[in-house]
C-alpha cells in the first residue's frame, strides 16, 4: 500500500478534500503514482490523515469524476492509464492548449467540420461532463453481449427498436418522469434530429408549428428544413404564452416544459394545463415535448413531464440519452399518442430502426441493472458542485447582471442591467480567452431586450470554471 | 488432447471433410466435446486420420462458419459455448422448430413487429449468414476502444461521420469499386433508409424519380412516403431501358447496376453509358446508385460501380455494410457529387450524424486493419458453396424452370416455363414447409409475365438448403 504523506493545512485556507485531491492528482501527473496502482481505501487514508472518511470520499469522487482514478468493485480505487489522463488535463495555466473542450456541440456549428474555437475557456451550454462516463461498466456489458450466443443481435431488429429496451424505457419514464406509456408507443431512434425527421413523415407536410422565441435553434433549423410554417410565440416567466398561441392557427407547438432552452424556465402546472387545453381544442393539434435534460435538477422535487398530465393523447414526447450518458451514444426515443401511433404503423413502419441492436442491448442492460440511476446520481452531484462554484464566482457580477436559470440544467443565464450590446460583452470576453454564448444565437425573431449571455458549465472542470470566471470578471466588471 | 477416433468411409459415398465435420458437430451436440475444449490442430488431426491437411482445414472452416468452434490466435481451435450453439442448430429433422432464420428481414414485413413465418425452410433473399461473423475480432477492437483515453469518442462527432472512417471508406471504394472520391464527399448514416431521408432534404420535394419495375420495394415505399412522383421504367436483360427513360420527364433514376434487385441483372457498360448520358442531358438530373451487395460476386472480375464511370458528377452512390458485415451494424454511406455536396453543406449539415462514434471507430479499425477483407473472402467462399449446392439441387427443376441470377448476390431466380400462377407455386411450397418469394412482392405495376420466384440462400445452412430443396422438388415437380 502506497503511503500518502500528505501535509494537510488545517488553518482553513483551503478545504481538506481539495488538498487531498490536489496532492493525489499531482502525484499521478508527476508519475509518482503509476497507472494501475491501488490507492489506499477511503477508510485507511482517513484514519492515516486523521480526517473524516467523507472528506477522503469527496476527494476520491472528484478524482473519479475527472478520470484520474477508477473504482473496481470489491477491489478499490486504481490509478488510470496515462493516455486517459492526457486528454483530461485542464489547461488552466497553459497557453498552448487551444481547445479544452471540443466545440462540436456548439449551436453555431453551421458547417459540418465545425469551427475551431480559439478561446481557452469555452462555457458552452451544450457540453456535458464526459469524465464521469462509466467506461468500465460499459466495457463489461459490451464484452458480455458480443458473443456467439447473441448472434441474433446482429440481424435486423424491430423497426421501433428492440422490445426489451422499449420496456425498460417505459419503466424509466414511469418512475422518473411520471409518464405512463406502453412499450408499443415508443420509437427508438438515432438522435432527436432523426426522430424529428420521422415525425415529419407521421405529421405530414402541412404543419403550422408554434415555437417559443427564443428557442432551441437546432430544432428551429430542422423544422425550417421541413418547410414547416413556423410561427414564433412570445414567452413570459412561465414559458410559451397561451394567449398568444391561441391567436395563431397552429397545428402543433414545440415546447420544453421541464427546462426551456435557452431561458431555463420550468413551466408551471397552470401553463401546462392551458397548453393541453389548447391542444384538445381541435383534432389533429399536438404538443411536441422535448425533454432534453430533465435529469439535472438541483432543487425541489423533480417535475413530471408534460405528457404525464396528458389525458387526451395530445403530447408527443421526445427524450434522449445524449445528455445524461453521452452524445455519442446516439439513442433517443419518441413516445407517440395512440392516434399518431396508428398513423406511424400504417405509413412509416417500414423505416428500419437507426440504432444498432448491440447499442440498444448495451443501453438496456445499463438502465435495467441500475447503472444509469447511479450514473445520474453521480453526474447530478458533479454538476451541482460545478453550478455552486459558478454561482459563487458570479457573486461579484450581480450588481451589473441578473442571474437566472439555476433550478435545473447545465447553464446559467446572465442578463445585463446596463445598456450594453451583447456582441460587446462577447467580444470583451473573447479577448480574455473566454467564450460565452449570446442569447441572439437562440433568437428566431429579434425583439427589444437586454443583452443576455448563457454560461454553460457542463463540459468545464472546476479549475476551468474558476479561472474562466476570473477572466470574465476582468472583462466585464 | 482429445483423440478423434473418426471412422472415415473412403468408398467415395461421402466427402472426407463432410465426415470429419459431421463427426465433430455430433460430438459437440451430444456434449462429448465440451465448450472451451481444444480441438487437435489441423496438422495433427490430418496425420492421425491420414488425410490431406486441407481436408481437415475445410471441415474446421465449416464448423467455424457455423459457430460450433472458434479460432483463437496462436492457440488453436476451441469448442464454443453451448448457448452459442443452440441458436445455430439447423432444424433439419425437427418439426417443433418454427423459425430457423428470423424473418425480420423479409420485404413483406409491412408491420413493425414482423409476422411469424410458419415455414421451416425460409429461402429469404434478404438474409445473410451471421455464423461467419468475427465476434472475436469485433470484441477485441471494441475492448481496445472503450477506454478513458478515448473519451473524446463519447462526445458528439462530425455531422458527416468521423473523418478517419470516411477516409477508410474512400480507400475501400477506390480499391474495390473503382470509385474515386474524397472523404469530404462521404456522409455516414445509420442505414440506407436514413440516408434516403437525408437525400430527400438535399434533392428537395419536387422530384420525379424513375425506378425499374420490378425493383427493391422497400426503397419504392420510402420514395412513396416522400410523395415523390414515381415513374416505373421497363427493364430488359441489361436493366433499366433508357429508350423508355428518356420519354419520362424524370429528374432522377434509382438503379442497382452491380446487381439489380430482384432480377439479378448486372448492367453492362453500354447501358451504363446511356444512363450517364441521360443524366448529363439536363442540369439537376441525377442517378442514385444503390450498390447494396456488390461484394458477393462469384464469377468473372468484379465490376466497378457506376460512379466509377461518372465524369460529370451525376451519380449519388449509396453503399452499406449491412450485407457484408451484419444488418445490426447500421452503417451505410452516401457519396455525393460536388454540386449536391454544396447543397448538403448549405442546407442540411446541421443534422447530427446518426451513427455512434464508437461504432464508427470499430468499423474503421475493422476495415483498416484488413479484417473486413478477410471476412469478405471468407463469406464469399461460404456463399459460393451454398450457391453451388443450391444450383446442384436445382438441376431437376430445369425442365420446368429457367434459372438465372447466378453471377452475383445471395439469391437465384426461377422463372416457370409453364402456365402456372405464382401464388400456386408459393402455396404448394408452403404446404411442404418451404418459403420462397414471389416476384410480385417486388412489382410496382403488374405486367404480363411468367410466374417467377426468388430463392435466397444467404441465411440458410447447407443442410437447410438441401432439405428445403428436396421438399420443393416434392411440391413442384
Amino acid at each position: 500500500m502506497y503511503d500518502m504523506a500528505i501535509e494537510l493545512h488545517t488553518d482553513g485556507s483551503r478545504r481538506l478534500y481539495e488538498q487531498i485531491y490536489d496532492y493525489i492528482k499531482t502525484e499521478i501527473r508527476d508519475g509518482k503514482l503509476l497507472a494501475g496502482e491501488r490507492l489506499p481505501s477511503t477508510r485507511s487514508l482517513a484514519e492515516y490523515l486523521q480526517v473524516a472518511r467523507s472528506t477522503v470520499e469527496y476527494a476520491y469522487g472528484q478524482l473519479l469524476s475527472e478520470g484520474y482514478i477508477e473504482s473496481r468493485p470489491y477491489r478499490g480505487y486504481f490509478v488510470c492509464a496515462m493516455e486517459g489522463l492526457l486528454c483530461m488535463e485542464e489547461p488552466a495555466d497553459r497557453e498552448e492548449v487551444d481547445r479544452p473542450s471540443a466545440d462540436a456541440y456548439s449551436i453555431s456549428d453551421g458547417n459540418a467540420e465545425g469551427e475551431k474555437v480559439e478561446c481557452n475557456y469555452n462555457f458552452s451550454p451544450h457540453e456535458i461532463d464526459m469524465s464521469g462516463f462509466p467506461f468500465g461498466v460499459w466495457r463489461k456489458i459490451t464484452r458480455n453481449i458480443l458473443t456467439y450466443g447473441n448472434s441474433e443481435l446482429f440481424a435486423r431488429g424491430e423497426a421501433q427498436g428492440d422490445y426489451d429496451l422499449r420496456e425498460t424505457v417505459s419503466r424509466y419514464l414511469h418512475s422518473s418522469r411520471g409518464v405512463n406509456c406502453e412499450p408499443e408507443q415508443i420509437i427508438v431512434g438515432a438522435g432527436n434530429d432523426y426522430l424529428l425527421m420521422l415525425l415529419e413523415k407521421i405529421l405530414g407536410r402541412q404543419v403550422r408549428i408554434a415555437m417559443e422565441n427564443p428557442t432551441y435553434i437546432r430544432t428551429y433549423r430542422i423544422f425550417h428544413s421541413f418547410a414547416y410554417d413556423i410561427v414564433t410565440v412570445d414567452m413570459d416567466e412561465c414559458g410559451m404564452r397561451t394567449d398568444c398561441l391561441v391567436r395563431e392557427n397552429a397545428s402543433a407547438a414545440y415546447v420544453m416544459p421541464s427546462h426551456q432552452f435557452p431561458m431555463g424556465i420550468v413551466m408551471p402546472i397552470g401553463r401546462r394545463m392551458e397548453l393541453l387545453k389548447w391542444a384538445a381544442g381541435r383534432e389533429g393539434r399536438y404538443l411536441i415535448e422535448d425533454d432534453y435534460d430533465s435529469e439535472f435538477r438541483y432543487c425541489g422535487k423533480p417535475i413530471p413531464a408534460l405528457m404525464a398530465s396528458d389525458k387526451q393523447g395530445k403530447v408527443i414526447y421526445i427524450g434522449t440519452f445524449s445528455k445524461a450518458i453521452a452524445p455519442a451514444i446516439r439513442v433517443s426515443f419518441m413516445v407517440l399518442p395512440q392516434a399518431l401511433l396508428e398513423r406511424y404503423r400504417r405509413e412509416c413502419s417500414f423505416y428500419s430502426c437507426t440504432v444498432s441492436r448491440i447499442d440498444q442491448r448495451i443501453l438496456n442492460e445499463f438502465i435495467r441493472d441500475g447503472y444509469f440511476e447511479r450514473h445520474l446520481n453521480k453526474m447530478r452531484k458533479i454538476y451541482r458542485a460545478k453550478q455552486e462554484l459558478l454561482l459563487r464566482c458570479l457573486e461579484p457580477f450581480r450588481d451589473k447582471f441578473e442571474v437566472s436559470g439555476e433550478n435545473t440544467g447545465l447553464h446559467l443565464i446572465l442578463t445585463s442591467r446596463e445598456d450594453v450590446a451583447e456582441e460587446e460583452l462577447l467580444g470583451r470576453a473573447e479577448r480574455e480567452g473566454v467564450r460565452v454564448y449570446g442569447l441572439s444565437e437562440s433568437i428566431v425573431e429579434e425583439f427589444h431586450r437586454r443583452a443576455t449571455v448563457l454560461i454553460g458549465f457542463g463540459g468545464m472542470t472546476q479549475e476551468q470554471i474558476a479561472e474562466g470566471m476570473k477572466r470574465l470578471e476582468k472583462a466585464w466588471l
